[in-house]
């Protein structure tokens, strides 16, 4: 009884190590297996071609990420059940980027870099936190830290989300009904969707058009969901005043690409939340070992939601 | 009965307004005033020379920010107590710009926008926040906000200060004997310090030789804590890996300095800490009410230590 890892990762031997670490009891083997008919559990990041084939005792396939469009979007994938990791220490460290990105723009950190660059020494007027908005559309376990983390730093902090739900301390929005009337008061406006079909280029010129005048975008969900071209329509009239994405449509992002050099762009390489190999061997750990007493784990995906 | 306002500032008829607001009950005057023996209590920042003449009835003077240094650098000041702002959102908004400042160097943000300008998309090896060290010279009102925001943002937070004293949640070492002990292990060091005679300087080749090679430096004290011409030399020797000033001995910071133009070095316009009118109008309000019935108001500043 065996589990198999690949991650198209850099750091997969880190990642190996951890796991076998956190599940002594197992054997761990990466791919190709020399024994594919042992493997009962499969965690994976971006799978191969043929990596599912022969694997007849899966029983279960545990997402090396919090996203498993990278799963969904595979012909391959076998009818077993999905889970994902749910924080594994993301959430905080994609709340961390978001409050970063929030403040390079309300602090006018951004300004001062080119003040310097200029040798000017001019303090800006700075708009107080409890007047800044920020909107985070995907209100899931990370949305929800992000929210909590910019709340609890003084801004004043709404979600939307596309089902029906309630939060504490922030005011909630869902469904496409609701989606103006979130965007129409924002400062920031903040991306961490899953990916599904109902998401996907869901923030285009209707998204942007609604939004107030210099409004900042930072995503940190997927390249999918944005309309590039209509986001540089947002960036050239205005509506848009300073975009930081750590997620593209293309990754790497190609050379010729116009997000490298628009100067009201920040790129970052999906950096955001990157995997803590120990953090996620143990909430992985953790979910395999529920299942092996026959319980289900956190992280459980719907296929018809897609995440 | 009466009050004086003054503030080198640009922003003092919003003070004065807010100042107004706070202490209806009291006249509130700007200078000169047209009966300076009327004049109680004086509100001031940087006052210009013969200032306190003829203030015949005075009988405290508040500090119009958390810094005294402009006080008592002035031969004229007046033997009454002086009062400080502790507070008054200052703290929160110093603490933010250290987390923004640590962020930017930990999560390789600053070397994200040089990948970026060469169209490089590549993730960074990123340190842990568990394992990354900063310490924090100066443990008055305002460090102890920073260690506080560090240590539950996950990092590992030590602070040093003069005298001896405690902390809850970090470790504290205290006087010049502990000072090695305290940098020998930092990522970033911080200064909050006050400035009075025994910190003038303080921040030396003797520090710099003392952290570890390529630590981070964040001052949000005072210009003159640091031999810039030393900072100069651990920039250039790799002691010093980044350094992020939001003040500087010479203020605004000369044309010709050599801190606008180092690759290592991000300055702003003595920004980390916006004096917010409304809340510190309410603070310095609370303390004239307080002296009006007999009483010790926070902040009173020790002329012998000088903070």
């Amino acid at each position: 009884m065996s589990i198999i890892f690949y991650s198209s990762d850099d750091n997969s031997e880190l990642a190996v190590h951890a796991i076998k670490n956190a599940l002594a009891e197992y054997e761990v083997t990466t791919w190709p297996a020399a024994h594919p008919e042992k493997i009962r559990y499969a965690i994976t990041w971006g799978a191969p071609e043929g990596f599912f084939n022969d694997l007849t005792g899966l029983e279960a396939i545990f997402s090396w990420g919090a996203g498993v469009d990278h799963l969904f979007n595979n012909p391959e994938l076998p009818d077993v059940p999905v889970y994902r990791l749910e924080d594994a220490g993301m959430a905080d460290k994609i709340a961390d980027y978001v409050l970063y990105s929030v403040m390079s723009w309300q602090r006018n950190f951004k300004m001062y870099i080119s003040q310097q660059a200029k040798m000017v020494w001019q303090p800006q007027k700075e708009r107080s936190s409890a007047d800044y908005h920020i909107g985070i559309m995907g209100m899931g376990v990370i949305g929800s830290r992000i929210a909590e983390r910019l709340a609890t730093s003084g801004y004043s902090v709404s979600g939307w989300k596309r089902t029906p739900g309630t939060a504490t301390a922030i005011t909630l929005f869902s469904g496409l009904e609701q989606l103006d009337e979130f965007l129409q008061s924002l400062d920031t406006l903040v991306c961490i969707l899953p990916l599904t079909k109902e998401t996907r280029q869901i923030i285009n010129q209707r998204v942007f058009n609604s939004i107030p005048k210099g409004t900042q975008f930072i995503n940190v969900g997927r390249g999918e969901h944005v309309v590039e071209s209509d986001l540089l329509e947002a960036l050239d009239n205005g509506q848009v005043s300073d975009a930081v994405l750590d997620v593209c449509v293309t990754e790497p992002l190609p050379l010729e690409h116009f997000l490298w050099k628009h100067p009201k762009v920040t790129i970052t390489p999906h950096i955001a939340g990157p995997t803590q190999e120990m953090l996620s061997a143990e909430e992985v750990a953790k979910g395999i070992r529920v299942l092996s007493i026959g319980g289900t784990p956190d992280g459980l995906v719907d296929r018809v939601k897609g995440y």
